[in-house]
């Protein structure tokens, strides 16, 4: 038997059969009926049930606008000060995503100069223990080669740097503007579907500015309320607020749209979740903090306020569903 | 008959043949062939076609940057001040996106201290009325308790804040930076496709310098120019610009690569989406603004300019698909 | 015959038969079971290998937090000025993505007023030449409509601006904070995989803070520390930080998560893509740079120090692959 034959013989030998005009049109028909189902099957099955193809995360044209309200007052060293969003949202303005302070350290009138570094990074007991123009990469500034006293008992390398530098002092605790548990912040989302042609706000047109202004979102009771409290939002992703408030850390604000064709509104859902410090954080480098400053010019000469900045940012994460069988899924297949 | 032959009867009543050793192969042949086209057909038609496999919406790796140019004069008091990016771009520079003021209220001079309530949010008549330490969420300041004078007939709640507290007064229109309608902005977009190891940018290699600095884009005779008139972008979403610039909005600015493999040269196609704000705005909270602030040091205290900033946020958003059959596509079936 | 006949004769002409009760079950068995083969094969071939249905491109919830770190000092007309993070990182936090200021124009005390505009833009010979109110994109301020010295020998159009202009003087080359190389950057960043319930960190829970502020990346020898030199980054994508330095650039910062869900600890890979500027720039708009602003108050004046900053940006990307057969899966084919 050649190769071939054997092939051939291989192939047929379960499936070549003696055709028979037909006395049972009905088995064939069966028969026919029964593949596609199989295949149906697995297209209901698989494509549509566990790849959620007809629920499909369809592209979402999105937009988050964000507005923080609130004010705190700190009374350090008996002054009082009053902070408002202008002041404590840095940047003043992000595309899906918001930043709130809710405790800093700051150092005030910092000049360009020469003074001690920092005793955590440049202990010395003489020049010989300094390099010039050497900054290792967590000090203030770059080391002029001289020994100099930091107090009256440790001595450090002078640097240059805005001086004086950063004070190594203990993070302030409870947080200082431990009042932004009680800021609220209004979130408004316009998506698109392209794919549909379909357009939503998160306000519904039958919301008028006097619900704005009064309500606040509840899982259960107020669930379309789209103004938040934030302290109400970092105790949905079970962490504290106030000890988050502390170092500071990440959360995020998941807004779902869940959108079916043919029922013609569609209100997003709200969930939330921690994505950085609280009680989950890592020992090492906890929270969420950054340096920022303000430069001011004092008789021809400019000096900083440096801002340690401890705080919470929120990140807005939209995602869109479109729930119904769309036509041309039926056509198609 | 056991359960078992029944449903071995069952199974095998439609399906099982009699093998019979070929006569006819070319009708197993055929057989076969049926059964993978209808296979195949399933692929081809719903994969590819409906799920555009052939069009893969492929990962990719997109950087956008952004360079805003124009200037505009106010005139508010008879003082003419000149704006330029560097001071109407909030925050200076962001991954996707990017701010435009078009109008705003300035609060000059605003000092820490004490002074009466906006009348807006605490009227009073004693201090009865007012609960020191108190903030509602919308307030500029925490009450000190004590009813003052806001002006000849009305009394509200003295507040510790930024004083004097920002006027309640009306949004100015037209709006005050209208000449942002003439602004430009150029848009530089590499792509990279890491799966076909293709890297593009929208500029071509073949413009020059003398060609980006005098084209602007137009839909129909320069569509792959990408320096875009902020009035021309706004005009094509269906809005108006000098309307929109009044209470502010955000823009999507689509920029959609469709790389086919064999024609090795790719150029984006730009397209434009009213997101927030302008004529389909809600009625409550429309538009786009936020407040931002300059501190100023004056004889040892920090003043501060606030500035509540309307304006349009316009938000890149960059999808890329390669249009071609891959060969690894067909390898793979 | 009729049409139906013939139909009907076609469609069972291949595939009726004699039903046969079975004498050889095991090749109906054998039947049944090479169908569910093939249909299988496609399933794995096809969705599981080449669309890496094994390997799920899984729905990521993603948090990037960034610190850099290092200082730098410049010696511009032998003054020096120390930079710190607070100072080169503008804006100071962004959601996945951070600045660094490598090179800059500066642009001390400009004061509103009007001042000759720059040659490049508005050379004049007499105020004909001219257009009181006229701006060209490019220009620095809006004409008064005289023709004034510019210097000896030029004349050019005065303009209502921040004065004096910037002047068009040449990048400084080497760049001005070249010692930007070396420069770290701690990235901590937490997915969520919610489809699974797998929370995870880039900072595994068996660093200690000593590690971390030792260790630097490194793709052999080191390939977990999350603590970056800026210089390495660059390197690693065939950049030379310096030459990319002066003029700016983006960079792209891979994390990839590929968790395998039986072995339960998982950490990501980084790499990296050069995205703007380098020796890969156009021509045309090279780098990456934008202006911001300080603003002073000096005797009840406002002044402004204007920056032109050229730098990196670096963008995160995070992406997240589950590399295991999840058990739904195979339930649900």
């Amino acid at each position: 038997m050649s190769i071939k034959s054997q092939f051939s013989s291989f192939w047929c030998d379960y499936s070549t059969e003696r055709t028979v005009r037909v006395q049972r049109v009905w088995i064939a028909w069966i028969y026919r009926v029964l593949q596609l189902l199989l295949l149906f099957g697995y297209v209901f099955v698989y494509v549509i049930y566990v790849k959620k193809g007809y629920r499909e995360n369809e592209e979402v044209v999105s937009s988050v606008s964000i507005k923080v309200k609130g004010v705190a007052v700190t009374n350090k060293e008996q002054h009082p000060w009053t902070w408002d969003p202008a002041d404590y949202v840095v940047p003043p303005q992000e595309m899906n995503s918001f930043f709130v302070m809710t405790n800093f350290i700051m150092t005030r009138n910092q000049k360009q100069g020469t003074c001690p570094e920092s005793p955590n990074f440049a202990t010395c007991k003489t020049g010989d223990n300094c390099t010039k123009g050497y900054s290792s990469p967590r000090a203030h500034g770059v080391q002029t080669g001289r020994c100099v006293d930091f107090n009256k008992t440790l001595k450090t390398c002078e640097v240059h740097a805005w001086c004086d530098v950063e004070k190594n002092e203990a993070i302030p605790n409870p947080a200082l503007l431990s009042a932004a548990e009680g800021f609220t912040v209004l979130i408004k989302n316009q998506v698109t579907f392209p794919m549909f042609n379909l357009k939503r706000h998160n306000i519904p047109a039958n919301v008028t500015t006097v619900n704005l202004s009064t309500c606040i979102f509840h899982p259960k009771s107020s669930p379309h309320c789209p103004v938040f409290r934030l302290g109400d939002i970092v105790n949905q992703t079970g962490e504290n607020f106030q000890k988050m408030a502390v170092l500071g850390g990440v959360i995020g604000i998941q807004v779902t749209w869940d959108c079916n064709l043919h029922h013609h509104t569609c209100l997003p859902t709200y969930s939330f979740i921690q994505l950085e410090g609280g009680s989950q954080s890592q020992e090492v480098a906890p929270g969420y903090n950054f340096r920022f400053s303000h430069w001011f010019m004092n008789k021809e000469n400019i000096t900083r306020m440096l801002i340690k900045a401890f705080g919470i940012r929120f990140d807005v994460m939209v995602s869109g569903y479109v729930s119904c069988f769309q036509n041309h899924f039926f056509f198609s297949i």
